[in-house]
């Protein structure tokens, strides 16, 4: 019998969209056993301000959340000030560190079995003097692992990036046989451990158009791509590519496909935003815990509204579940 | 009353899929007039060859093209030797470019209302000895003009672009305030003269992923792109941007636009031709003829085995069709 899936949901940034659309999930009857990771004075405030009718339950270790509808677990985290929506407030920044923290610990000691984010707002954090990039740095150096990959992906396509917040001009550079080869390896464990695919089957993007046109419109497929696929390829990686581009989104290449690898972020994602708007997840493969993310910000000007759309945030945690579950299946496999 | 539209539709490499394509037309009834510019001998071999039934009619100018079922005009162009479907011959490369210059010189002097191109073959051009980059350039060249721009379109989406076909990692040099405002100009001006649009609105990505975050992920927004967009915007374009390509592509901001340009081939094609798989037009503007073309290649291997599907071709000539009337009918309100 597998175990239940215990997710925790860090709200992010307070004054943003992060709260409400925490306390919509439990508007409904939910099949994953959520933990929200907030101050509960937050949440029992946004709940007010927008008349939701949502019982609050404090969460501990041990105990399973609640997935009755009007019912919500939380797992508190002291430190969030008042704020009124919409209203950044340096005073907060801490407070939303120490959710990630809380759930990312929680993930790595077994008390949760994977964690969903819900945005944050990077400018914020940086100006109450603390260094922060973003999600996906912050966990990659708390589990302390040398190399993690983005990966958007909607029920129907997956798109993993060689290198992500980069300037264009230094794309090039940056695309060396060593962080392809950790970037590929990352990507095909992680589609057999946390996605069930036994032989994962992946389409590698060239760096220029047309992959370069057999050199005419660049070098960097002949000299780097190229050798660095066929090394990988003997390790058992099932590799296609690398291809153009503008015709690998078509059906002739993704039906036979479980993720695409593209080299760089405006070359993989405007299709798979196009493909699945507002249903996309953003999911951090290379650490040794499940993350996923909501796809969008903060969203200041739409907080407490009512008008903020929980649609991503249900695919990020229906991932989250899955990928959960899969990791349970790989390692009773690994145990039996 | 309107004059009839005749496009002229050049039949590309012989050992390629155009000619069929060709022929395939003649299957029904069509509402534009279409003259085929290619060899007669080929034009009759090929349907030998594929069983179909098609009276082939000697085309002059002056005259009105066949649009009944089962008759194509053909205007013969000398030079076509015989050739097996799939096989190139270095032989028929003049007799291609011929074709080319007849269909362009016919648009300048008046005996075509536009273009419309079945694939070439480049490789075997250039191994015939003759320079040759692609229709578009040779096109440009023919015409005389400084600047012509690449955009493909579908019935739903325009996507231009302000660099083509250069390696990845020159593509932040040359998006220089010069290019960008020629190629805005053009955009802008032709989606007047030949689809009928007022006042075009015009969305343009940043060149850097999330355009460049305010200075965090690349400079050229700040630098290059917002001032141009800015002094574009005194000439009464209507642009918005820079926006980050991969937000960009959602009903928020093509609701209400007529057209993206994006900056480069690979962030701006791969979603177009997702979005508009097999139904994609190659278009050229900034020429003073109507220029459109299928948006695949010469697919040697389906060559005369029936396969090869005319979808893109239908759409060319529709849009081709299209902008001629678009243009007759700016030329007559500019007379009027």
């Amino acid at each position: 019998m597998t175990k239940p899936v215990i997710l925790a949901l860090t709200a992010g940034e307070p004054a943003g969209i992060g709260p409400e659309l925490c306390l919509q999930l439990a508007g409904e009857n939910r099949a994953a056993g959520i933990v929200v990771v907030a101050g509960k004075n937050l949440m029992e405030q946004r709940a007010r301000q927008l008349g939701l009718a949502v019982q609050l339950h404090d969460w501990q270790p041990g105990v399973q959340p609640e997935t009755r509808a009007g019912h919500l677990s939380v797992c508190h985290v002291d430190g969030c000030h008042f704020t009124e929506a919409g209203k950044l407030n340096t005073g907060n920044s801490q407070y939303v560190l120490d959710t990630l923290t809380l759930a990312a610990q929680g993930c790595v000691n077994g008390n949760f079995d994977g964690m969903v984010t819900a945005p944050v707002h990077k400018g914020v954090i940086n100006e109450a003097g603390i260094a922060f990039s973003g999600h996906t740095e912050f966990l990659q150096e708390l589990c302390g692992v040398e190399r993690v990959v983005m990966m958007l992906a909607t029920e129907e396509l997956r798109v993993a990036l060689v290198t992500t917040h980069l300037p264009l001009k230094d794309v090039s550079a940056a695309i060396t046989p060593e962080r392809l080869k950790q970037v590929t390896r990352i990507l095909n464990a992680d589609l057999k451990t946390f996605f069930g695919i036994e032989q994962p089957r992946i389409l590698v993007t060239g760096l220029n158009p047309h992959a370069g046109e057999g050199g005419h419109l660049g070098r960097e497929e002949i000299e780097v791509i190229e050798p660095t696929l066929d090394q990988l390829r003997q390790e058992n990686i099932q590799l296609t590519g690398p291809l153009p581009a503008d015709t690998l989104f078509t059906p002739h290449w993704l039906d036979d496909a479980d993720a695409v690898l593209a080299m760089y972020h405006d070359q993989g994602l405007p299709v798979l935003k196009y493909q699945g708007f507002g249903r996309a997840v953003n999911i951090t493969l290379g650490l040794p815990i499940v993350r996923t993310s909501v796809d969008h910000g903060t969203a200041l000007d739409l907080a407490c509204t009512g008008k903020a759309d929980a649609g991503s945030l249900h695919t990020a945690i229906r991932v989250g579940e899955h990928m959960a579950r899969c990791r349970q299946a790989a390692t009773a496999g690994e145990l039996s």
